[in-house]
C-alpha cells in the first residue's frame, strides 16, 4: 500500500520519469549559429550526400525507440498504450542509467502488427535501433521478424532475448555449482510465451538436448491439436522428444532444471521433490513466482532463483539490455545475433568469481556496476567476431559513455 | 567556410545535440520499485482506467514531437528524413532551452501525407503536441488540418504559425513606428508557401484588409489559372480584391508594407522607391533577404527587417514557439487557436518598449530572457479566455521550468 502509494507520487510530482536535454550550449548567437541556422545546413548536406553520416552527426548512433502497444505489461496484461508509458519511461530511465543509452517511449496505440511493422520502419531515420517491449505473444515474434528483415539497425525484443540471455547465465553457472553439463540436463518450462520460446532456443543453441516446455493445457509435443500456435507448433519439432503427454507434474519427473516463465503459483512442493538429485529451480513468474523459494529449497532443490529482489538469485533483465545495447551500438552493430547474446551470457555469469560462486548466488545483482561494460565489451566482440559489427570500437567513445548509477 | 567547419565538428565530436536523461533517482533496489517494478504497476493501472492520467504520471505533457519528413528544410528544400535530422535535434534544444519544453526529434521517411497522418496519430499515447517542421506546402496544410481533426493535443506548423507570429509581432510594432493603421495599409507578400499563408491569415484576422500575395508567377488573383492550388484559390477569394494583375514590382507601387518570405533576391531599390511613405520591408528570404536591407532603407525605406541575425530587426521564430508550446502545455490546451496566436504576438511586441521603441528596434532580440515567458503567459490566459484550455496553470509547475540559456 505504502509502496503504491509512494510510487504514484513519485510519478506525478516528476511528471514523468525521462526528459530531453540538450548536449550542447546555446546561449549566444555564435552558439546558435552552429547549433541552428545556418551552420546545421552542414551537416545536413552531409547527410543527403551520404545518409550514413545521420550517424555521425546527430544521436541516432546512440538511441533506441522503446516500442510498445501495451498488450502485455509487466503481470498487467494488456492495459493499452497509455497506460504502458510509465513502464516505457522506466525502461528508458534504465536503459540511460546503466549505459547510457539514450532510448525513447515509443508506445503506439494499434494492436495492428503490420502496422506496427509499418510505423517502426517510418521511424528510421530517427532511431538506431528499436527495443521492443511488452508486446504479446505471438504478435510480438511476428513484428520483430519482419522488422529484422526491413530495419537498418538492430532489433531486440526484450522480453523474448533479455529474459533468456539473463536465464542463460543463471544456468552457466547454477550448472557449475551443481557439476551438471547443459548437453546432458533434462530441463522443464511452464510458459511458452515470449520469454519461454527465447529462453528454449537459446539454451538448446548452447547445447541443451532434452527439454520439455509446457503450457496451461499441459506439455506441448508434436502432433498436439489443442491451444497450438506456428510458433509452438515450430518448437514442438525440436522439444519434447520423448513425447511426454501429460501435465507439468508429469514432465517434471526426473528434471534437472525447472523454468518458470508462466503466471501463478503453479508448482508444488511436491513436483519439486519429484525432480532429480540437485534440482535447480527458477521460478521466474513475477510478481508470485510459480514456487516460493523457501518452499522449493524445503523441497530439495539445491539452486533456486526468481524474479524477485527480496530474495537471492534475482533473474533480472537489468543484467542484459543496457550493456547489450551498449555494445551493439559501440560497433554499430547491424543486429543482436545468436552469438552476441551467448556472449552476453557468459560475461554475466563470469561476474561471479569461481570463489564466490555458490548455490546463494549465480546471479550478480542488478546494480553491480561491471556488468554492463563487461557484457557491452563482449557483445561488441562477438558482433564483430560474427561479421555484423559495422565500425570498430571506438574506446574515446567508450570512456565518454557513462556507466553510472545515478 | 570555418563556420561550415566547426558546425561539422559541434555535431560530430558532441554525436549530435540531445539526449535523453532520467528525472528520478535509480541507485538502490528502493528506487527500482517506486520507478520501475513492482511500483510502476501503480500509474498504469490508474491510467488504465483514467487514460487522462497520463499527462498526470508521465512526461507526456511537457513532451511534443517535432514531426518531419525532410521535404522543406531550411534553405535546402528537399533532402529528406535522415538529413532532416540535425535541424530536428536543434529545434528540440530550442524549445527545451528556451522554454523547457520537452521536444523529441519524429523523421518520418515518407512522403505520403496520410501516412504522416496515421503515424502521428498513433504516437499520441506518447506526445502530449506535436510541432510539424519542414514538411513542404501545400501537403503541410493538409496534414496539419488532418491532425488538428484527430488528434488529442495541440498541433502547430511552426514554419506557419511561428513565423506568422513573430512577423505580426514586427508588424505591430513597425506600423507604430512609421504611425499607420493595420486596417488601412496596403501590404504585399512575396511567396505564397506555408509562411506567406499564414502570415496573410493572421494579420487579416487582426484587421487587414488590402493585401496582395505574389508568387513566382506574380500577384495571385481570383480566377487566375496558372501556378494554383486549392489553398492558393481559396486565399485568391479574400485578398487582391482591386485584381491588381501583374508582377510583384506591379503590387509594390504604393504599398505600405512589403513581407518577403519567398527565395532569391527578387526585389530591388526602385521597387522600394515606388512604395508609400514610411514603408516597411520585412524581407525575409533565409539566407539571402529579397532585398538586402542597406538597399531598402537607402531605397527609402523607414523600417527594414530580415531573417538574419547580422542585422536589426531579426524575425526569429525562436521568439515564439518555445514560449507559444510553454503556455499551451501549462494549461493543457487542446489547440492553439488564433486568439493564442495574437496573444503570442502582442507580449513579443510589448517587450519592447515605448521608450524603446524605434525603427532600429521593432522586435525584441532571441536570447532576451522575458520574451518566452511572457509569451507563455499571454498563451495560456488566451487559451483560457478562448475556452481551449484544461486546466489552470499551477504556478509551482512554472516555477519548476526553466526559462535559462543553457
Amino acid at each position: 500500500m505504502s509502496l503504491n502509494t509512494d510510487a504514484l507520487k513519485l510519478h506525478a510530482e516528476n511528471r514523468g520519469k525521462i526528459e530531453v536535454v540538450g548536449k550542447v550550449a546555446c546561449r549566444s548567437y555564435a552558439d546558435l549559429s552552429l547549433a541552428y541556422s545556418p551552420g546545421v545546413a552542414e551537416p545536413c548536406l552531409e547527410i543527403a550526400k551520404d545518409p550514413g553520416l545521420v550517424n555521425v552527426y546527430t544521436n541516432r548512433a546512440n538511441c533506441i525507440a522503446v516500442v510498445s502497444n501495451g498488450t502485455a505489461v509487466l503481470g498487467l496484461g494488456d492495459i493499452g498504450a497509455r497506460a504502458a508509458m510509465p513502464v516505457m519511461e522506466g525502461k528508458a530511465l534504465l536503459f540511460k542509467t546503466f549505459a547510457g543509452v539514450d532510448a525513447f517511449p515509443i508506445c503506439l496505440n494499434t494492436k495492428n502488427p503490420d502496422e506496427i511493422v509499418a510505423l517502426t520502419k517510418l521511424l528510421e531515420p530517427t532511431f538506431g535501433g528499436v527495443n521492443l517491449e511488452d508486446i504479446k505473444a505471438p504478435e510480438c515474434f511476428e513484428i520483430e521478424e519482419k522488422l529484422k528483415e526491413i530495419y537498418d539497425g538492430p532489433i531486440f525484443h526484450d522480453d523474448q532475448h533479455g529474459t533468456a540471455v539473463v536465464t542463460l547465465a543463471g544456468i552457466i553457472n547454477a550448472l557449475k555449482v551443481v557439476k551438471k553439463d547443459l548437453a546432458k540436463v533434462k530441463i522443464v518450462t511452464s510458459g511458452a510465451g515470449a520469454a519461454g520460446m527465447a529462453i528454449v532456443k537459446l539454451l538448446m543453441d548452447c547445447g541443451l538436448q532434452n527439454v520439455i516446455m509446457c503450457d496451461t493445457k499441459g506439455t506441448i509435443y508434436e502432433g498436439r491439436k489443442e491451444g497450438m500456435n506456428k510458433y509452438k507448433e515450430e518448437i514442438a519439432q525440436k522439444t519434447n522428444r520423448f513425447m511426454v503427454k501429460g501435465s507439468l507434474a508429469d514432465a517434471l519427473q526426473d528434471a534437472d532444471v525447472f523454468i518458470g516463465i508462466s503466471v501463478g503459483n503453479t508448482v508444488t512442493p511436491e513436483m519439486i521433490k519429484s525432480m532429480a538429485k540437485d534440482a535447480i529451480v527458477f521460478a521466474q513468474a513475477n510478481p508470485v513466482p510459480e514456487i516460493m523459494p523457501e518452499e522449493a529449497k524445503q523441497a530439495g532443490a539445491a539452486v533456486v532463483g526468481t524474479g524477485r529482489s527480496d530474495y537471492p538469485n534475482q533473474i533480472n533483465n537489468i543484467l542484459a539490455f543496457p550493456g547489450i545495447f551498449r555494445g551493439t551500438l559501440d560497433c554499430q552493430a547491424s543486429e543482436i545475433n545468436g552469438p552476441m547474446k551467448i556472449a552476453a551470457a557468459q560475461a554475466i555469469a563470469a561476474i561471479v568469481s569461481p570463489a564466490e560462486l555458490n548455490a546463494e548466488y549465480v546471479i550478480p545483482q542488478a546494480f553491480n556496476p561491471q556488468v554492463a561494460p563487461a557484457v557491452a565489451s563482449a557483445v561488441a566482440k562477438a558482433a564483430m567476431d560474427s561479421g555484423v559489427a559495422r565500425k570498430e570500437v571506438d574506446p574515446d567513445w567508450v570512456a565518454q559513455n557513462v556507466y553510472h548509477l545515478t
